[in-house]
């Protein structure tokens, strides 16, 4: 039997707590797995006197995380920080420039800095690996690195911030508006104080990066997403997406087009009877197309310190079960230094399908001009749908719904601006992309 | 970089020539990703002569696997024959005495012999990897032998056979028959000339045998599977199920209970908004639930040259970014001598819920009877739904649809035996569990 494998931990919030009480709740169970120990005997944090409901005698506790990673007496340094910045990137630095093996379960650190992360680990020999980052419970990261080994993958997307997703369920099933829909969320613990990293889309976006990187072999680009967030989607959208066989999701997509890769989180219809659509509240779900494997949809916890702490352990099992001090998967998927640079497809050569809903005046001919300003864009319709005149009998208005086939980006954008230079508009129209599998 | 790693191929049918196809065709790729190369140097198959429109040559061509498992020059044995017994059984256990690694798609050889298979690779230090195996392209082996390392797997469940989703999913779309289904089935190819393997189960029952063994760390036990095909499903039952919110679809179970570990392969009704109740056509899907993760869900292609393929080149790959001669993951997720004896939870102890369909004679009284067994059993029912007379008027006979409550299969099975004795049921009832997540 080998030695144990020495964990040091930074970073005691949920999933770090979470994690020391598991592996200690299971040390015969995970020796067994293993074929080794697994214990924990350093951990960091800012305040060493709070009560986290777990027994850390034993572990040497160290204030600073970079101080731990420099010095503690472990092999594998699991940072559970946060942020892209200090102290977490500075910690990783050095525990991997000391030849630690690294587990992570920090996305925006990734997102950022990835890259270079991964290329110091493969200097070093060790392995720095991520699946909590991503879609929590859910093993993409190793579908991606190793089961879909050789595959070229197409697309990939997927719902990836369970907070809008629960926030979209809730306003579809309980007909609420989105702001009542947030502020439960937020009493339940399901939202940020703050929502807006979740709720415009940041979040699935460092995500996506990172999946994108893996998927399609290149370096990670995250400021080169496209985002729009869910505090647009009102009750008539989702509506009008159930009256046209569609649920609304917010997903991030990647996808390789001929100009490059796209890459885009958005509010987006799903047709209402394929698997992701069924994908309801803070449950995430990925789904991969890929040449060779085909089609791969995984469906998880994306969050909560259990599930999170349950993908953290699994990437140290794997450590647990490499030869000690041997790197054998890169970070990546491949080696960083054969990262291909990212080649961003512009947002505006998007093709697809789109649902677009405009109110307008109600009086003769608006159809007419609405026909004929998509006509001129190239765009053909799937259905075009007029709803009942609204009672304001001094200025009467009308809602009009549209379905396109699938289209550009541009030609939609062209469209709607000179439908709006027609003056017949009288809000901003609500355009929303489709998505189909 | 590292020699390349070199494989040996038994059996060269649809799965196997699209792996050397595969292979040859993306060495770059594999290379990057592996880093080192993966080169097929030996196979075996039965018939020189036929062309498998795959480049064979530089490959060393064994008309015998066994002597192929014993002589070639490979590092890697990939065996694609099928079959429990000869030559699949013999080849694998010479390969593996050899030292060899060997990847396998064969369920049936594992189900049978996998826990020897393994002990005897635990024993030589070499990995057994057998991802193709359970539900083709879906990364479920590696999903419990990996990322769910440490957890405690409570119910294990899926779709697991494709035949049979794509005829459960005709003959509820097109409203067709059994039958029917069943030969288009075998005029488009998703069903074998003799289907009894697929529609009666076996096929269910070999996949699900391997699963419960990774799930619940115990030893493989496929003949202690309950077993139900669906040759007795009929449009009357999908129409009930429909009706009261269910779909019917072929499930694998594995559960612990006190009693032991249920493993039981069935008709199944599930609700129609679960995730799982739209998996459709010839795709499989497998649901884990565990304790430190949650619920997770995998859905995929589960067979299919191309998936099959992929899923034996993950494994390859892994095989590749390990250190040469050492094994490292135990092919059963732990030892395979620290593998539990299988204690079988008796079917009559099962609980949950159940749908019972009966013809009887249309007579005064009998409601209440039916009424009277079910309560005599201590069976509360959810629901109880009479249909419509049929036309007869000599002997007029009604259907009763029941659902239950949670109970237990044998407070079922003698309610039913009393009704029968009873004398009012014209032909045997219809009795299909429900499962829920």
């Amino acid at each position: 039997m080998a030695d144990a494998l020495k964990i040091g931990v930074a970073g005691l919030g949920t999933v770090g707590a979470s994690l020391v009480r598991i592996i200690r709740e299971r040390q015969e169970k995970l020796e067994i797995s293993c074929g080794r120990a697994i214990e924990v005997t350093a951990v960091s944090a800012r305040d060493r006197t709070r009560d986290r409901g777990v027994d850390l005698s034993g572990m040497t506790w160290f204030d600073d995380p970079l101080d731990m990673a420099r010095n503690a007496d472990i092999d594998v340094f699991v940072e559970l920080i946060g942020g892209a910045g200090e102290p977490a990137r500075g910690a990783v630095t050095a525990a991997l420039e000391r030849g630690l093996h690294v587990v992570t379960a920090n996305k925006a650190l990734l997102a950022r800095n990835g890259v270079a992360l991964a290329a110091l680990a493969e200097e070093k020999g060790v392995l720095l690996n991520f699946e909590a980052a991503v879609a929590g419970g859910i093993p993409v990261i190793k579908a991606l690195r190793e089961s879909l080994t050789g595959n070229t993958i197409s697309r990939i997307y997927g719902i990836m911030n369970g907070t809008c997703n629960y926030i979209l369920t809730r306003m579809e099933k309980e007909k609420l508006s989105f702001q009542d829909c947030l502020t439960e969320a937020q009493r339940l613990g399901y939202a940020e104080a703050d929502p807006s990293f979740d709720i415009e889309g940041n979040d699935t976006a460092h995500k996506l990066a990172i999946l994108t990187s893996l998927a399609f072999g290149c370096q990670i680009s995250c400021d080169d997403i496209y985002m729009e967030g869910i505090s647009n989607i009102t009750q008539e959208d989702i509506v009008a997406a159930a009256e046209l066989g569609y649920r609304i999701k917010l997903l991030g997509v990647a996808q390789r087009t001929e100009g490059g890769v796209e890459q885009r989180v958005h509010p987006t219809m799903v047709p209402h009877d394929t698997v992701i659509a069924q994908v309801d509240g803070v449950t995430n779900a990925v789904a991969l197309e890929s040449d060779i494997l085909g089609d791969l949809l995984m469906v998880g916890p994306g969050a909560g310190g259990d599930a999170t702490a349950s993908a953290v352990l699994g990437d140290i099992a794997d450590i647990a079960k490499s030869q000690p001090g041997v790197q054998t998967v890169p970070a990546l998927g491949r080696p960083a230094k054969t990262l291909e640079p990212y080649k961003r497809a512009r947002m505006r050569s998007h093709e697809g399908g789109y649902f677009i809903r405009m109110r307008v005046v109600d009086r003769i001919g608006v159809i007419a001009a609405i026909a004929r300003r998509m006509a001129d864009n190239q765009i053909s319709l799937e259905s075009i749908v007029q709803h009942s005149t609204n009672g304001d009998r001094e200025a009467p208005t009308k809602t009009i719904i549209m379905v396109t086939h699938a289209t550009t980006e541009q030609s939609v954008r062209d469209a709607v601006n000179a439908m709006e230079s027609d003056g017949y508009i009288v809000k901003k129209p609500q355009v929303i992309r489709i998505e189909k599998p």
